[in-house]
């Protein structure tokens, strides 16, 4: 099943059940995924049961499939992004047993082709392709084992970053505020059927299409995450219950063979220029420039839709 | 004018506007506190009008005035707190010319007098009395010049803690997950004016009266934060758009005599037993306990009403 969300001109906007080829749509019994999600065992099976789509898809109408959400929780799971940022940043992060997260702005994700506003063309503007999953209410101290079972749908998410801060503000220990604007969101939501066998112990085994400027830049592949999404959504659960409709990700996608398969976002590429050559070559984004994500199946199918936006001055 | 919700079954509570005397109560025009804050301009004059206050106000019906937020942002700007807590934690943050802040979870603001749930007695539970504010919408990039502008009200706020995670989690550079779980907030929200001469460059000075278990632990003034309000507004809103309703806190009360005042948690008492004595005295808190947080005015009156918690196994 893959779900959408129409600009209906409200803040949580129109959910929408897609069909089979992402052409056609219907309109969901339910108004929002955030009220789906908070009835999900309920909500679930009814949308699931649509056959019948009688409207035709404009993908320019879409929001995110979560415009907004109560809470979002990144993790950084990729072994090999990690490892070279670290180098890179000149960070020796302490090591832990669990997965690294934090907590970012949920009030928005931008629509899957809207602008993107920022603030400074000097910032370091980032772009980082992740996969995400966004949870049923999930209760405080849920163990891995079990975690799996709160994950109602798998998302792709742009995870918008201004390098220049990002450095700084992760030395306060504090995490990131201003290093890291809303993140935007590809058009559909699936449940983890939709990806049949290429949804692998809670980790999609998907490559991520990543082009700016039309050029290709990455095509990592998803699986190779240290820690599962159970994991991830386990993490996040230990002391606090998790709302219906928590979105949480993986962070930027990267595989250890970079230099063969590229990046996920810019500063991973700078980072292999700096190991490699002694300095970056590859500047941050351009007011004007684009990055189109697209997570692609072994057959070619797209099951999350293209994620193409446009860096704009706010 | 004082604000409060009151609990109706719905997660988001109804707006009460409360009496001068706080012993009774007129329904708002505005259903909810998020609604008055997305319209602000309307809703806060018509709230101000209101001069009858026909019902009985029961504090144990209170939620929390903004029962969940889309976001919270947590300062950390009383120099004294900071400076012995980087030297007991064993950390050195690399020095800014700018406020500390994270994002914590803003999905629940448990209720004044709610009992509040834990996972684990053994992670070293805290209470942190705070000042916080509620904005309007900021747009990105106000200047601290204005950003005092879209301070609609001031709330008193609990950020739980767990301690025993959160130096490991600092380490990481992602900031805390685990080692925050949701705040409380004191029954009432006012606006600045309410304060009066004791709102000043946009700081709360009154003192925090914090009691433990029903004895006396501190009494720390609201004054010296290195930033004030209008800053952390701004620091908050430099790379993103600050969504009506966003609460941003002054992170823990503290002063430099805090020998003689006490503190606003146990953390910052164990780190003076430490400096002082070489170990840790006090413990963290049990199940059971309850902790009491009054911010007063010189003449005695709480203009936030009190804040009494019981911490319980979850």
């Amino acid at each position: 099943m893959r779900l959408a969300t129409l600009d209906n001109g409200t803040k949580d906007g129109r959910l929408i059940v897609v069909s089979p080829d992402a052409t056609h749509y219907a309109l969901a019994p339910v108004e929002t995924l955030q009220a789906a999600l908070e009835d999900w065992d309920r909500a679930a099976p009814a949308l699931a049961a649509i056959a019948s789509f009688p409207e035709q898809l404009d993908l320019a109408r879409l929001l995110a499939p979560l415009p907004r959400a109560w809470q979002w929780l990144d993790g950084s799971v990729y072994p090999s992004h990690g490892a070279l940022m670290d180098k890179v940043l000149g960070i020796t992060p302490e090591k832990t047993n669990a997965p690294l997260m934090y907590q970012g702005v949920s009030d928005t994700f931008h629509a899957p082709t809207a602008d993107v506003p920022m603030a400074d063309e000097e910032l370091g503007i980032d772009f980082e392709g992740e996969f995400g999953v966004v949870t049923r209410a999930v209760p405080m101290g849920t163990g891995a084992e079990r975690a799996g079972d709160y994950i109602a749908l798998v998302v792709q998410i742009n995870d918008w970053s201004l390098r220049k801060l990002a450095g700084p503000e992760m030395k306060t220990g504090f995490g990131w505020i201003q290093a890291k604007p809303p993140c935007g969101m590809a058009p559909f939501a699936v449940t983890p059927d939709e990806l049949g066998e290429h949804w692998r112990a809670h980790r999609p085994a998907l490559h991520l299409d990543v082009q700016w400027n039309g050029h290709p830049f990455g095509h990592a592949y998803g699986e190779p995450m240290a820690y599962g999404f159970h994991e991830l959504v386990a993490h996040g659960a230990r002391t606090r219950t998790l709302v219906a409709g928590t979105v949480i990700g993986s962070g930027t996608v990267s595989n250890e063979n970079f230099r063969e398969v590229g990046s996920s976002c810019i500063a991973e590429r700078r980072g292999i220029e700096i190991v490699d050559e002694g300095a970056p070559r590859t500047d941050f984004m351009r007011f004007g420039d684009t990055v189109r994500m697209e997570a692609r199946l072994p057959d070619g199918r797209a099951p999350f839709g293209a994620l193409e936006q446009k860096v704009v001055k706010a």
